[in-house]
Formats: C-alpha cells, sequence, structure tokens
C-alpha cells in the first residue's frame, strides 16, 4: 500500500524516488499522482519527504488538480540551459533534473528510477543526468522491492475500484454471451439478420463499444480466439473467422478504468450449442485443477506453490506442463496467477519463487487462470478469475459468473 | 518513409536498430511490424538486412501474423541463461541479447534503440548488456535521425489511414455540436430532457462511445474545456462543468486507430448560442493568423519559420507571445505546428530551428494550431487542422469542417 513507501524506501536503502513520463497510462505515474492529463510529468519523492509533481507550463491546471506540491519546469528556463549546454538539447534536460534533484537536497544515495518512456533517448538522458550527479546511482527496481512492492498489496479503495472494473468485465460478457446465442445458425455458422456470417471483428467491436459505454478501455486490447487460435494463449483470433457451433472460444478479457486505471482480468471457455466430447473432457480438466487450486489457497504463502501444484496435477492427467519441460507448446504452458492493479501483469507473480516478498497476503489482488493448449487439435480452454485476500485473510472472488462451457443458442434454425 | 531506413541508417552510420517493448501502443514498433497483440517483443534490423522479431512462445501466432522474419525467445532457454546467470534474473534478460545480437552478426558500431519502456528497468538491463557487447554502442536517437526521420514522411497508405482517421474525427465532432445544439436551455444553461444540467463529463462520455463505435480511441483523452479552463492550452476540462451560452468551448479531439495506430488532431472553438463582443475579436485574430499562415506554407521549408511568423502576427496585434517570453501564460503560449502519425507529436516540429533534416516535404503530416489564450478572462481561443504534403508539393487539409464560433442553438427555451 501507498502508506508502506518510505518504510520500504527506508528498508531498502533508497533515498529518492523518481517517476517519469506521462500522467496517464503510466503505472507508477498514476499510483503516486491519480493520474491527468500531462504529456510529461516528473513526480521526484526523497525518502521521508512529501512527493513533489514537475509539469509544463501549459499543463499547470492539471497538475494542480492532483493536489500534490507542484513545480514548473519554466522556473528553469530552457533558454538558459540550452546557452549552458552550448546549444546540446540532451545536455539542457539533463540540467534540468540536476536542478530539480539539488534543489530537492537529493545528492547522494540511491534513486529508484520508473515510469514509461522512449527507450534509447531515456538511456541517454539518464546517462546524461547521472554524470552531472555523481553522489546519486540511478537504478531499476529489478527486485521490485519499492513501488512494486507497494502496488502488491491494494487498499480498501483500490479494491472497491478494481470491483466496479470487475462489474463492469462480467457485464460486457454477459452481454458476448446473449448477443451470441441470439443469433441464427445456418451450416452451423452463426449469422446476421441480413443472412452474412456473424465475424470475430463483430463480436469485437460490440466489445469495444459495450466497454466504452460503461466506462472502461481495453488498450492491450482483448482475446476472442476460436478453434486453432484459442490453442495458443495470446492469439487475440483472427477478424475474420466465422462463429461455428461446438468450435471452443477462448475469451480473455482484461479492460482498465478509461485514461489508463485499474484491470481486470477474466477468462471464460465456450462452445456455441453443444461440446465435442473432447473439449467437455479437456475443459473438466481444467475446472477441476481451476477449483482444487482455489480450494487450497492460503495467506502468506509464495503464488510459486501453486504453480508447481497446478503442474503436478496436470501431470498426474497426462499433459505435458512448463514445469517438465518450459519451452512446451502443447498442454500447460503458461504460469497459473499474476498480480493485477494498474498494471494488469505485476506483483505477486507465479513464476518469482525465491522473493520473500512474493507472497499473498491481505490486500493482494490476483488471478488465478490455469489452461490447457492443443492447437493442433484447434483448441484451448482457459478459466481465469481475479481473486483478493480481505483484511482477515479470506481469499474471495471479486465477481462471480457461470463457467459452463457449452452457451445453448436460443434458436439454432436459420 | 521506411523504404529509407536503410540509406538513414548508413547515412548516420548505424549499424543496427533495436526496438523493443509491447507489440500496441509502441510507435516505432507499430512502424515496423505493424502492430499486433504481444506482450513484450524486440525488433532488431541490423543495417541493409532484414528484420527480426524475436517473441515469446505464447505470442508465436501474433509474431508469425506480421509477415515477418520471427524468433522465438525459447531457443534460448531461460533455464540455462539463469544457471549462467547465477539465478540473477536481469542479467539472465541481458545474457539473452547478448546472444540475439551475437546470432545476428551485430557486435560491432552503433544500435539506436527505440521502443517504449519500463524507464529503470530498461536502463539496467541496457547497462548490462552493454558490458556484455563492449563492441557495440547502445544510444537513443536523440538527434532524431533515423526512425523519427523516416516516420517524418509519410506514404500513400499512411496518409490514407490518416485521412480515415480524419473522417471519424469530423463525424464525432459533428455529433458533439448536433447533441449540444439540440439541448434545452434554462438560464442559460443547457439541460437534459429530466431537466438535470449537463455538464462535460457527459459530453466526454458521448465522445468516448462515438470514437469507439466509429474503430478509434483516444488513449491521451481529449480536451473540452469551457470558459477558464479553456485558457489554458492543456487543460482537459472539469467533467462537473456546466455548458452555459456564451462561453468559449476549447475542443480539441486527437484519437488514434483502434489498438494504438495512425493520430488525427484537430480543434475547434465554440460558443453556444451567442459570443461575447471580446470573444469574438479574440477569434476572429486567431482565425486570420491561422489563414495568413496556411496561405504561406511552402515545401523544403524548416516549421519553425511559421512559428516565427505567428508570434509576429499576434505581437503585431498586442499580443504576448513565447518568443518575447518563452515563459508566458497568456497570449500564445505554445508552438504552431508538430508532426502526426503513430505519434500524436512527432517530426517534424515548429520548435526545431537547428535541424537540417526537419523540414516540411511531400509525405509530411503536420499541424497548424494558432491560438490565445486568456484564463483571467475566461476564455481561450485555438483553431487547428491536420495537414498534408502531396506527391507535387501541395498542402492540403485531410478533411474540411466548419470554423464558426457560434453555434446556434436549436432551441433556446426550456
Amino acid at each position: 500500500m501507498k502508506s508502506e513507501l518510505d518504510r520500504l524506501m527506508k528498508e531498502n536503502d533508497v533515498t529518492g524516488i523518481w517517476v517519469t513520463g506521462p500522467g496517464q497510462h503510466n503505472p507508477a505515474m498514476v499510483y503516486l499522482t491519480g493520474g491527468g492529463h500531462l504529456t510529461q510529468a516528473d513526480a521526484i519523492k526523497p525518502q521521508g519527504k512529501e512527493l513533489l509533481l514537475c509539469h509544463s507550463s501549459m499543463e499547470r491546471e492539471e497538475a494542480m488538480r492532483t493536489g500534490l506540491k507542484t513545480l514548473n519546469y519554466n522556473i528553469y528556463p530552457l533558454k538558459d540551459r540550452l546557452i549552458a549546454a552550448v546549444g546540446d538539447r540532451l545536455q539542457a534536460q539533463a540540467l534540468l533534473y540536476k536542478q530539480i534533484f539539488e534543489d530537492l537536497g537529493l545528492t547522494t544515495g540511491k534513486v529508484l528510477v520508473y515510469g514509461l518512456v522512449e527507450a534509447g533517448i531515456f538511456h541517454s538522458l539518464l546517462k546524461s543526468v547521472q554524470a552531472l550527479l555523481p553522489g546519486l546511482s540511478f537504478e531499476g527496481d529489478v527486485e521490485e522491492n519499492v513501488i512494486s512492492q507497494a502496488t502488491a498489496t491494494k487498499g480498501p479503495e483500490e479494491i472497491e475500484r478494481i470491483r466496479q472494473m470487475g462489474k463492469i468485465v462480467v457485464t460486457v460478457v454477459s452481454r458476448v454471451a446473449d448477443f451470441l446465442t441470439g443469433h441464427k445458425v445456418m451450416d452451423e455458422v452463426l449469422v446476421k439478420s441480413d443472412g452474412s456470417p456473424l465475424t470475430i471483428g463483430d463480436v469485437k467491436a460490440n466489445i469495444n463499444l459495450w466497454l466504452s459505454e460503461l466506462g472502461a478501455e481495453n488498450p492491450e486490447g482483448t482475446i476472442f480466439a476460436i478453434g486453432r487460435d484459442g490453442g495458443i494463449p495470446h492469439s487475440t483470433g483472427t477478424a475474420s473467422d466465422l462463429l461455428r457451433l461446438g468450435q471452443t472460444i477462448v475469451f480473455d478479457i482484461f479492460p482498465c478504468e478509461k485514461g489508463g486505471g485499474y484491470f481486470y482480468d477474466f477468462t471464460r471457455t465456450w462452445c456455441l450449442g453443444y461440446a465435442p466430447q473432447e473439449t467437455q473432457a479437456l475443459y473438466d480438466q481444467v475446472k477441476s485443477v481451476y477449483e482444487q487450486v482455489v480450494s487450497q489457497l492460503e495467506t502468506n504463502r509464495n503464488p510459486s506453490i501453486y504453480q508447481d501444484l497446478v503442474c503436478e496435477l496436470f501431470e498426474e492427467m497426462g499433459h505435458a506442463t512448463v514445469k517438465s519441460n518450459p519451452a512446451t507448446e502443447t498442454g500447460y504452458v503458461h504460469g497459473l496467477a499474476h498480480g493485477v492493479g494498474l498494471n494488469i501483469h505485476e506483483k505477486p507473480w507465479s513464476s518469482r519463487k525465491d522473493d520473500p516478498n512474493n507472497l499473498l497476503v491481505p490486500g493482494s489482488v490476483f488471478t488465478i487462470e490455469p489452461g490447457l493448449y492443443y492447437p493442433d487439435q484447434g483448441m484451448g480452454v482457459r478459466l481465469e478469475d481475479t481473486y483478493y485476500v480481505t483484511p482477515e485473510g479470506q481469499f474471495e472472488r471479486f465477481v462471480d459468473y457461470p463457467m459452463e462451457l457449452v452457451l445453448p443458442m436460443k434458436n439454432e434454425r436459420g
């Protein structure tokens, strides 16, 4: 939680935190400032002191709205810095940071750097800043000890925002189910009222529209993959594909609040009309593993143990898994869990076995998402919900939604 | 244009280009690969050779869809790299890049690095990669000489995509005008059919919905600012503000193709019902400057000369400008023009006077956006269209839309 930041900085011997980049769609910036329409900003927090939000003059009102202490870049005029830097724009930019850090009294110790940036230009800039401030050591939070650790547990307001996103997600999912099953069918293919076939592109356009209508957005897209595509976990589906009865559909939806806020992550696997026996069998196995792992969740444990558990369960059923073969492309081919917050994927991780702080504790928000993939058999099955741990240590699913594989068509004849 | 990449690399003594980060909402990646649902990818292009797209195993199908040469990260198993790196995850990641670069024969010379990344972690990673490949020099394209130079001129297909976005923008703008003017008015305030006042939040919700319906998204938000907010160029407007007759509304809309493609940038300033005399006067000045600058556009010129021209014109009218006072917060307070493409702001720039390649040439796509701002008088005026230069050197506006200040209400009585 945000209230832990100073303690985490102290424990990790961090003098300052520096978050740079845009105000929105930039998780660490949104976390510290609440987000705002800032093209470029810098949020700098010395250990034990108030956060300072640095902004351009044009964006002073947006910066002020955050309620934070602010600094307008133009108090260090670019003209003067360009003269000092002999016309070198990058050096003039580095001089700005030198002045800001010095004025904050940040001149020795470790500064952790966060934020979404353009890779090469920022790397070059940071090298220049580093040269100008030799007493500071600018580093990435590779061990996820400070902001990533703070964000790994959510407070009540964050939990509520994620729950709202969960409600939006199941509203959209139920509209999609309703939309699909209301179609006519000709030769096993869903057709629109004009007789033309319904495509995945059509379905996705509706998903985007409904998300927007409900105040959400899906910056990372939506997976709606049928048949073989569903057998590849991150295949998003082919827009021109038709919807055929009996084929498996993997529908993985992971939108966030409009403007780049909190995410929610959710997957169901569906067959329209009926399910072939082998699909039902695969589905039953995934569902059984899902239920077993959920029933065994305990606090203060590293989620990697549940990844191991799921691999063992699937292997007992005869499937290949990433545990015995990390490169497998059939069977169980990914991780079981990841944290969800301002990032769609964040701490805690089911892949982070050796990090003592990577634990399920009160305030953790994370997915459970076992799956089995057989692209050559034209199918994949994944089931996913987002869970959280209550202050009392109970594991709760944010929102319930039916898990049935088969969605019966309301009107199967064309 | 993309076809210039090898020439630009050669002229700038660049051995390789490395673009990293997600497949979408990552301009350099979308430019080189066409975009795709890739959580993490690396596009690497040695000078004079084919681009290689590196991807995770789960995302192999999305990578294949690009039609590019691909490499699955798992051919260099993480397990082996972790052993070599004695469990250090960052070092194991650096070893992956070492192997990829070596296998591509990229071991000496300058590599320009691009892509959207998490600042600190990437900086730490790049330091490790740099240490493992001492013959290479990893740098940012600070001078905008290679990818940013290639993207600064658009080919016919890109021009068409931007034109389509322009059509979507004016469709949404005309719906907004229609929506606003169709409201009833009580005591100078627009009211909904239930008698409650219409808010900017309501208007923005409709803008988001219409953009989504038309296949666009606005990752950077929309400026719809009334009264004093309109006097601050980057104030996005206050959701709870009401719509009052006679107040100035600055409506700046800059969406992109769904999934993070090409942008369009457009601004109109409106008064609902009527315009106070001083607003009309300010508006007339901005419009006159807009028309003068457009009539004087010539190819092969640095757009900074039009910024100077606009400053001179506004100063003759008695306004402060950034030319005489870079920190001014009233009068003309920003730049006149910026390129538009996969970034909402890109080369060419009206602020880049000393770059010999920062020119308006056939294929350039850029904004013209003069404005005047007087927040303390509760008003701001900006007019903006996106232009391009045809292969024949003609300057064309992508789409036309009326510039009138006053939108007459269809039914002024409540």
